[in-house]
């Protein structure tokens, strides 16, 4: 029997129910379609929508939105030519593009952590997987040796770092994306009793100065950040083995990007 | 005649007027004080704080605020062990702290941006400044050597890069603090004829994203990222030596602070 891209979709949302006002939505192309193939991806580039086309691919499954806004606002792309380029490779292959961030983010755990803490080889650490943050306790190593260790595991370049680097850490709070800011990270180092928090991506007058503050008073804390790709690419690496094991008829594939900076 | 902190607030205030519900209060101190020296500074860190009383100043004039909050929001922090010891030092000291953000950014041109582009030597290639950017056409160089020589300029370690290094640039929107978002820098790409925007900080799935699906479609565009402190602190800078001119008996230090970040 034929799968469609509602099915694919209905059955990515059933663990979670209804979510209202979320960003998770069909992007592009026909609900009703039957899916060929299925890729995954962080970011839906103009890069990843071809190679998906290239392989085959008619339905799409990406964390981030389309056109650079988190809302979906393209009131000032209209007449854009990078907007425009992109819009008429999407239209013009028909390819279905749903987002898949809320719910995902939802799972229990959430699916983006599941996937970021096993590229991280951490499962036998976790101590506790919070709605937005996941404590763990690790062997002890220093600021510099869990930043090599983390940008030899998810494969990146560079990482930035607050803190000394020789102050030795057990005790990590871990938050993926859009979590590093401090209403969410730093009330967990006294909550926790966190030595790191290791995070995707926040403003930077808030984590990292409280840091800054707190290594001057002569505490040991310390701040990593991923960047916020490179902390929620494992997650949807992940959903895209967890939903082969759900449609194992279908071909489906994870397209990897490289990391969106380089340092100089 | 002693010139008090609410003097000093006024003076500062003057070219502007009264902005509503601006950030720009006075967090700490009296405003009747009589002011015995100054510091500028781009952050208010604990070590700027005690660097300032070691200097014998009692105003501390700063851009961002106090406690890792853009709203001052502690609500969270009140039995934080960072955030007592440096109310203790602030409270104990007596010092004035006077937060310089909206109030600097209007005028005209923004202090900030003077600061900035002062710091970079580009003010012979200003074409235009606008409220929330300034653009100009420099003599041609590639993204690698415009990242080097803003590097060298600003005495700063790294800066973050999207694009093709050897992309030729000469038309430049140069973008301070936390303007580097979709809204504000895309739509200036077009617009302005943009090879190449330097931001201070923004979301990372907004421009650089923008700039990477440009550059895959064969449009030559880059992107720079300097950093927030690093693109406002020239600003903070050219604030305490432009002070000196309007407050000639008193003593006029900025203080500065290493960069948030390392990389490793």
């Amino acid at each position: 029997m034929a799968i469609t891209v509602q099915n694919i979709l209905d059955k990515l949302m059933e663990p979670v129910g209804k979510i209202p006002n979320t960003v998770d939505t069909l992007k592009s192309g026909d609900p009703n379609m039957e899916v060929k193939g299925i890729t995954t991806s962080f970011m839906p580039t103009h890069y990843v929508i071809h190679q998906s086309i290239k392989m085959g691919a008619n339905l799409l499954i990406t964390h981030e939105g389309l056109f650079y806004s988190h809302m979906d606002n393209t009131e000032t792309l209209k007449s854009d030519p990078v907007y425009n380029e992109k819009r008429r490779l999407i239209d013009e292959s028909g390819i279905a593009i749903y987002r898949f961030h809320d719910y995902w983010h939802r799972y229990q755990p959430d699916g983006i952590m599941v996937g970021l803490i096993q590229a991280l080889g951490w499962q036998p650490y976790v101590d506790e997987n919070q709605p937005a943050a996941t404590i763990l306790t690790v062997p002890v190593m220093t600021v510099r040796e869990i930043a090599e260790y983390v940008k030899n595991r998810l494969g990146i370049k560079f990482v930035r770092v607050t803190g000394d680097l020789s102050t030795p850490c057990t005790r990590i709070g871990l938050l993926a994306g859009y979590r590093g800011g401090g209403d969410l990270s730093i009330p967990l180092f006294e909550k926790e009793n966190l030595d790191l928090i290791i995070s995707g991506e926040g403003p930077e007058w808030e984590t990292p100065e409280y840091v800054r503050d707190a290594v001057y008073q002569g505490k040991q804390k310390a701040f990593i950040v991923l960047g916020h790709a490179e902390s929620e690419e494992p997650g949807m690496k992940y959903l895209s083995e967890w939903m082969k094991t759900i449609f194992p008829s279908i071909p489906i594939h994870f397209v990897p990007e490289k990391q969106t900076f380089q340092v100089i």
